[in-house]
């Protein structure tokens, strides 16, 4: 029997506990933790572990797979008390919305014997907790999987199954990249969806205001309902690109100023440069991107997520068929992924 | 047979008409134009209106109300066109996202015959066209009334009547209150979305960054997928307003930015404040509005349609039903709301 906790049991870990419970893995035991005493249970009897553990150290004890779901700044503080508890080989991950900081977190509280491999699945919902979870939230979602220097390819792999066993695409970054992404595509819009809700709130009229606000203003302020330390975790993890792209934004808005303003309409094709280019990425995200159609070719997700945990010849043939695919996903431990800007 | 006709069979236009034609009201004919002349067909095979007319003025000739659903800058054309060709006591409404601008044109364009009482349905989806026009577009929304000086209070009525309809609030504004509100939720999230797309688009990583981009993204930019040219003429007929917002709204990400790199935790609090401004604005916009209740109080929607398209008992039953009911909605013809600020 082998293990796997979940550390945090929210709408992340809840999501991916469904899921891999939905998957039926052979021997494979899950065991939930979170640190409100009621919410391991609650996620219990809503189908996300087998069992639950108030206690830490005894949910990770001997575990093969460590997920920890918990809001960015409790990743530190979870490493920090499990690491010198976790047996060797164990897989370390987390579902953290910056990377640079986890990878060097995992760095110093986690021993060498064990693998860190960070995991960013790009998708969730206004709605926080465990009644929110659904074992297809991540269903056709983008899964950074950002493998620590050390990591070798069995633990890659096994966090690469993992996203696969959720629905999602494996998408391979390093952490610099990753955090420079995200704060141009998920961080940012949370900034702006809250600082159009404190500027528009804010204002006397208000109160009338506001019963004009429709399904647009609704989407468009929708991240501002999103958990607030969540979003000050994230957001303080990511400073310096979040600062970068406040900046960036803030041009951009002038620009939109300025065309408003000027005789001439440059606002016209303005509003067109954004309708095609948002059509294009609509357009573009429905397609499979090249990275999942070369995790396509390996073998399916249930096999290759229980080679990895029982050590078995479906691991080796899973080796064998990854070590046959596509050259550029043969990164080998600890080396860069190519340079993609 | 009243005739009412409907200019522009988009999907603003084109979910009027359903609205109305579910209505089934008694000995009323509503004719569809549109300028692209497959639209109206279109919007009669649809369940839009009864027949449709390739001539504007014939379309409009002796009808009892005209409904100028076109793109806004089109409004001002139609009037022009449309002005000495209606026939004495016709009511005139629009649907515009701009009032101060379309009560000009009215004032300019329309005879002293006519009665102008503006409207605003505060709903709308990504898609536009006939195709995407539903009978129940604006149910539960609110539905701006901005009668012109001129306007009596049977005009006003009437196009209380076409919201009430099409299940929607109406909502009493002058036409300044009205433009500045809407600049701040509607046509402010329109620049904020389309400028979002611009510096994510044009950033050189785009392509890669774009596949990680995922539903908060999708939320957040959906605005900039509205159709361009309605985009940039209800932003150059609300300008000032506009520039005044887009101004707002960049000291509050400045704000933000502040909130980010400064040391001690206040960027915290600034995100709970938004996320409990938007979570008491999601619980307020679910409470009928003090002006719905009062509108309650009239016979129903399809009588006072009928009654005042027919001009019989029904029309003096309203009107008495209508001058028993709050002070604050028996605004004479050419009065002011009052001041709400």
């Amino acid at each position: 029997m082998e293990k796997i906790a979940i550390i945090g049991t929210g709408l992340i870990g809840g999501s991916l506990g469904m899921a891999l419970k939905k998957a039926k893995l052979k021997d494979v035991e899950i065991v939930a933790h979170d640190k409100e005493p009621s919410a391991a249970p609650k996620a219990v009897r809503k189908g996300a572990a087998d069992k639950s553990s108030w206690n830490l150290l005894a949910a990770v004890d001997k575990a093969s797979m460590v997920i920890i779901a918990t809001p960015i700044m409790a990743i530190r503080e979870v490493m920090e008390v499990i690491g010198p508890h976790l047996q060797p080989n164990c897989v370390v991950t987390d579902t953290g919305s910056s990377k640079v900081q986890v990878l060097e977190w995992a760095d110093r509280y986690l021993p060498a014997t064990v693998s860190f491999v960070g995991g960013h699945p790009m998708a969730g919902k206004e709605l926080s907790g465990i009644d929110a979870a659904e074992a297809t939230l991540f269903q056709g979602a983008a899964y950074c999987v950002i493998p620590s220097k050390k990591a070798p390819q069995e633990a890659v792999k096994s966090v690469v199954g993992l996203a696969e066993i959720a629905g999602a695409k494996p998408f391979f970054l390093d952490a610099q990249e990753h955090d420079s992404f995200v704060a141009a595509v998920s961080h940012l819009p949370i900034v702006l969806s809250s600082a159009l809700v404190a500027a528009t709130t804010g204002s006397p009229s208000w109160r009338e205001m506001g019963r004009l606000a429709a399904t647009g203003y609704r989407d468009v302020t929708r991240l501002a309902s999103g958990d607030p330390e969540m979003n000050r975790d994230i957001c303080l993890t990511n400073k310096e690109n979040l600062v970068h792209w406040i900046n960036t934004l803030i041009r951009e808005l002038q620009e939109y100023r300025r065309l408003l303003t000027e005789a001439n309409d440059k606002l016209g094709p303005a509003f067109v440069r954004a309708y095609e280019a948002r059509q294009r990425w609509l357009k573009g995200s429905l397609e499979p991107t090249p990275e999942g159609q070369a995790f396509g070719e390996i073998p399916s997700v249930g096999e290759r997520m229980a080679g990895l945990f029982i050590g078995d010849r479906l691991a080796r043939r899973s080796k064998e068929l990854m070590e046959g695919t596509d050259r550029k996903d043969q990164r080998k431990p600890g080396e860069q992924p190519p340079a993609k800007k």
